[in-house]
């Protein structure tokens, strides 16, 4: 499927579970602004990308020694980045109404706080991010209308949205996250979003894709 | 287990089959040498490895979303460092004696060298790195005893050794290439050799292990 994101603009694709998308929603609002480039954000669910790969969990979990690295990599990475840091006491959690309010809001001033404080509950404080008490309490610090927003995730018109964004993954060939598009091309990992941002503001991209 | 490398040097472990191996092996030595480090070669190779996952090739095989990926990132990481790049028509490439060879020289003054020209062979040109002759001819090029060299890697006192060099990647948690080691610690991918070479030339690194 071609897929063009517009000039001066990157698609950040990201589960709320995902401990690699913690470190990019917590670096990407600043990188991006320096570099000029609007964020598009893009919540999904990755149960659904591993179990089309036969997957029931997190590879993290499915191979015990990557796993074991994981925690490692992260406890190194934070701090490198200078970000807070506790390994969750359950991992993958599980998100699923936190992501219904993350798309409802993608095109909202708050989703950067939202996902950022969602995400830092999770792999900062490990709390229990399923909860809709958890979702409440992070819209209510933010001055949002939470049982407003939480209602209407939870109608039967929203629901079907977030299954229509994982889709819409699948079949853009995003097979894990952080995922990030420039142009036309894909980016894995926390550790590309450098790169995507370099492409993404860059005069090849603008002259090749036009505007 | 635990592996405590010495300070200031960092442990490589490769396998000339890999293209991420490929990205570190050609900047290894320039960025090490600049942190004050020295390089210790550890050839292996990664089908053991990923036989005791139950994997039956490498995993950008396996996963056709993430193979076609690699090839669109691996052309992308070469323009970045300007290395040269060529997707290989067969994938991952057997290389089994240009191994036994890499792990005779590991201490050798020439091992780097010969693992950049098995290594652009493979990567650059697309040519086929498993046969006796490529291995003989980036020996010669070296103004190394070619032959002799070739014939201890055959005798069947050295065929053991690739095999326990192998075996001990496996117990020391290598479940990827590259991988380094520093100190007590574990680093997966290219993406992480910066880091890995800064906790190697660090003064905390060598106040904790000792000298």
């Amino acid at each position: 499927m071609q897929h063009i994101v517009p000039p001066h603009e990157i698609e950040f694709w990201f589960e709320l579970g995902s401990n690699y998308s913690y470190l990019s929603a917590l670096r990407i609002e600043h990188l991006a602004q320096r570099a000029g480039v609007a964020v598009r954000w893009q919540p999904f669910l990755l149960g659904p990308i591993f179990a089309s790969f036969g997957w029931s969990t997190s590879p993290f979990v499915l191979q015990p020694q990557k796993g074991a690295y994981v925690w490692d990599d992260m406890r190194r990475q934070c701090a490198k980045y200078a970000f807070p840091w506790q390994r969750p006491s359950v991992f993958p959690r599980s998100a699923i109404l936190a992501t219904r309010v993350a798309l409802h809001g993608a095109r909202a001033p708050w989703i950067g706080d939202f996902v950022k404080a969602i995400m830092r509950a999770n792999f900062a404080r490990d709390e229990d991010i399923s909860s809709e008490e958890k979702v409440i309490e992070a819209l209510r610090e933010l001055a949002l209308p939470a049982m407003a927003i939480v209602a209407a995730c939870q109608s039967a018109a929203s629901k079907p949205r977030l299954r229509e964004q994982t889709e819409r993954a699948k079949e853009l060939g995003v097979f894990g996250a952080p995922s990030f598009f420039v142009g036309d091309q894909l980016f894995w990992g926390n550790d590309r979003l450098d790169d995507a941002l370099a492409l993404a503001s860059s005069t090849r991209l603008r002259s090749t894709s036009g505007a």
